[in-house]
């Protein structure tokens, strides 16, 4: 571990404050000491970001697609040194780190077929016309283009798939913006590796000197000065609605405000309906033991929350996951952090009036969470917006309504949810539809017989939510639209052939999707 | 005029306190009463739109459409009351207020257009993959829907087009979302019939109570509490920067913040080149004085900053320009508050360090704007941000650069501009090509030797821009593209077809384009 800052090529260590990494997998610190980025330092990451701007963004998409498959190699190239430090930093096992190293890859290849493609800047044209009255139209043709230096501040429960090289980096830098990474404290080896990766990347494929910056920081310092910077355009983050909303704030007091796509807290709601639970209990009890307790329920999908209507069927699933859960065993936490939010997020839950504890699992060491379920009635739901609040582990509290009509007010008072479950047969769907039909107001996902866990990487997901779920429900963080949050229009207006963008040409050469005078279409004008 | 709140269908006058309009034409108050809103009626106008958003999303988009041609229709059954009362309101031109009427209706159409076509709603379909390993692929479906009433702030400069059943309102409805106006202040009467042509064609097209309400408000109390309930999910804005600003803060600061789409201020610079006003000078003369003059200068995209090059031909330039502008005559502006706003602006511009007055238009009367060009060099441009601000009417500062890097240097500190406009011969655009690159990364729309004034209605146009032209550079307020700021995508994964949106079914009966396993096809499943 060099322990220096991504200052765009230059490693850099100006300063002798460290930050070090702590694994709770072997309760120590890791090798590598890690330094503090000065004001400086910041300063020249954002100035040399705003310069490489200027060439980034006008190479061709196959160049920039080169770029992020070399990103995608150089990363594979890393090898079990990058899959060893990521366990230590996560605790998370060998095989979820494997997949999240996979994912990643293939999300760096996605988006470099995004560019190859090339449909997705939206070109649209409408040629002129010299002979209408009383005034002529003028030629008018517009795409999407990108908007400048990019902040991203990584996700704790994503060491690679959602942090240096995840999907916030690689879509911003697909759509053609230099990116600064705030390094996670939780994983800045992990950090370190991949930025290595992506700066070998970088040099390899000829990109400009301050395309990739990563810097590291304590607390909040470092993400204030980065989000207040006048040259910084937008920000992407994932973690705590605390953490989020502060950033989104200050962008927004900003003279010039920027957007802020802040993913953050979500229960994810599973509605269960009696006619299913009957028919298929088992399954569902399986279902949803492993999705509240996968990786240590450190997701943002884990589902939080689980409703359902009073009656034998929610008393049998009730009976029927509570005996499962007091197998499960505690595990080991991401970060130190985490777990003494996890408990104390569970505690002040537990502490509500008419909320109980259901069951829990096994165990209660340091760094490690004891599964938990809870369990309200509908009433105590409704009257009390704590219980809505998200407990970051494998956390659910159960809610019993009394009937089809509470079931639909636990619906209507609901805040933003990234994703909301149906568990429900065909029977169910006739009988609640209206209630289903409410349950989709607040939610970017609807899911129908799964879980919420587990998020495909496509153009038809939307990973997304109102608010608080997301700060911007318009935009998705996972799939190809994801690259839509850092781009704007232009338009042009009379504009001669050889200063038009190559996509807005007469002559379509990308053989991209195009709206021509109200028609989409590939050919040339 | 009844000068009624238009709650839903209710029209209602609860309160004895009263605003009145005032004519700058005739210089007198118009017939009319208009009753205040009071909090109750706020209320209940947002209760209604509410309750009619459960209704209003889910009817078809034929429905929808016939409601919007109704509104058309209604529009033009007002005849001359409409266009008397508009002409009043605002001291435009009959020519003009027609005009505006013909593009209001032909707004209406192109979403009703927009909505029987349907592919605007992006669906995007991913089938399922179950024999993919480790973990089956699920089927994942998406569209936009819409968000919920929206609040819609009509603007002073366009009585009918960008007001109560302007391009905002307009959008917004079509989507999917009721709408609540806060009728503007100077054109009240002109509201009241829109209004009343509204809640006819909703009516006669069976649309749900409360899909369109209309309220009168003084200062700033209504806009506040509208924009700070929390039913309400999107604002529309067109105005000053310290209005729209206002807004942005208190829907950001909101416990749940919303979209506020302001469109503000923008001085629309204009680019001479040397070649170019050589050859084409009684051109460009010609058609700059028109289009700083043209409706008393009171368009978000007139031309307030002129920059060119020092040299024979700029100096040409302002002689000529000069020399007709002085021929111009003082016109009366839309309303007192514009008029003083206008004098107060211009004084503080042609106070500042290093500008002149070159030339104004005669006349010197109340209510009327005398036609202004100033004259700066561009190192005082460049020192002092105060020369960026608009001045909203038919005002203009000429900046002279000492050469092309000084051009350069003028352009890399411009604010966010909704237009920029490039004046140059093919020579020119030789010449100076990076420098017209740099012109192009603070506006929306660049334009080639024509004028900003005059913005087509059409899905290739982006009348938007970085702030301060607008809050959000991402959407645009005119054409069929402005429907995106008010929709959200909601994905649907493993969904019965009968609860899947008809856009997402496998059949594809309205014979749209979708996205389907990454192909654009119209096909069914």
């Amino acid at each position: 571990m060099h322990g220096l800052n991504h200052i765009g090529f230059k490693l850099s260590g100006e300063n002798q404050k460290y930050l070090h990494s702590y694994s709770t997998e072997i309760n120590t610190f890791l090798p590598g000491q890690f330094h503090i980025a000065t004001n400086t330092e910041v300063e020249v990451s954002v100035n040399k970001a705003t310069k490489a701007f200027k060439t980034f963004k006008n190479i061709t998409y196959e160049q920039r697609a080169l770029f992020l498959d070399e990103i995608a190699h150089q990363i594979i190239n890393k090898e079990d040194e990058l899959i060893e430090r990521a366990m230590k930093e996560s605790a998370l096992s060998r095989n979820r780190i494997l997949s999240e190293r996979l994912r990643t890859v293939n999300q760096l290849k996605l988006y470099a077929g995004l560019l190859r493609e090339g449909s997705w800047v939206e070109a649209s044209i409408e040629t002129e016309n010299d002979i209408r009255k009383p005034v002529r139209k003028p030629d008018l043709r517009k795409m999407l283009h990108p908007i400048g230096p990019v902040v991203v501040f990584t996700a704790s429960n994503f060491p690679l798939a959602y942090s240096t090289a995840g999907g916030d980096t690689v879509s911003a830098l697909a759509a053609g913006n230099p990116v600064i990474i705030k390094a996670h404290e939780s994983h800045l080896g992990t950090n370190e590796i991949v930025a290595d990766a992506i700066i070998t990347a970088a040099k390899n494929t000829g990109m400009p000197d301050g395309v990739f910056s990563s810097l590291i920081g304590n607390g909040n310092a470092l993400g204030q000065e980065l989000v207040m910077h006048p040259a910084i355009k937008a920000v992407g983050f994932t973690g705590s609605l605390s953490g989020g909303r502060a950033l989104f704030n200050l962008a927004q007091n900003r003279k010039h405000p920027i957007p802020v796509f802040a993913e953050m807290g979500s229960i994810n709601p599973v509605v269960l309906f009696p006619d299913e639970l009957k028919t298929n209990l088992k399954k569902t009890v399986k279902n949803y033991v492993l999705s509240i307790s996968l990786d240590v329920g450190q997701f943002c999908t884990n589902p939080g929350l689980i409703i359902g209507m009073r009656g034998k069927e929610l008393d049998d699933f009730i009976r029927s996951i509570s005996n499962s859960f007091k197998k499960l065993t505690s595990q080991t936490m991401l970060s130190e952090n985490i777990w003494i939010n996890y408990y104390s997020n569970r505690q002040k839950m537990l502490g509500q009036k008419g909320v109980k504890i259901l069951t829990e699992g096994e165990g209660n060491e340091e760094l490690k969470a004891k599964p938990t379920l809870a369990i309200a009635d509908g009433r105590t739901f409704i009257n009390n917006p704590h219980l809505s609040e998200e407990v970051f582990g494998p956390f659910s509290l159960i809610v019993i309504c009394e009937n089809s009509e509470e079931l639909n007010q636990v619906a209507t008072c609901l805040n933003g949810q990234l994703t909301t479950t149906i568990i429900a047969s065909e029977n169910d769907l006739i009988n609640y539809r209206p209630i289903i039909q409410e349950f989709k107001e607040n939610t970017g996902r609807l899911i129908f017989n799964g879980v919420p866990t587990g998020v495909e990487v496509c153009k038809a997901m939307h990973h997304g939510g109102p608010y608080p779920a997301t700060t911007d429900s318009r935009f998705t963080a996972v799939g190809e639209d994801a690259i839509k949050r850092w781009v704007r229009p232009i338009a042009y207006q009379d504009c001669p052939q050889e200063l038009l963008p190559e996509p807005l040409k007469n002559k379509n050469s990308q053989n991209i999707y195009r709206f021509v005078n109200g028609k989409l279409t590939r050919e040339s004008l």
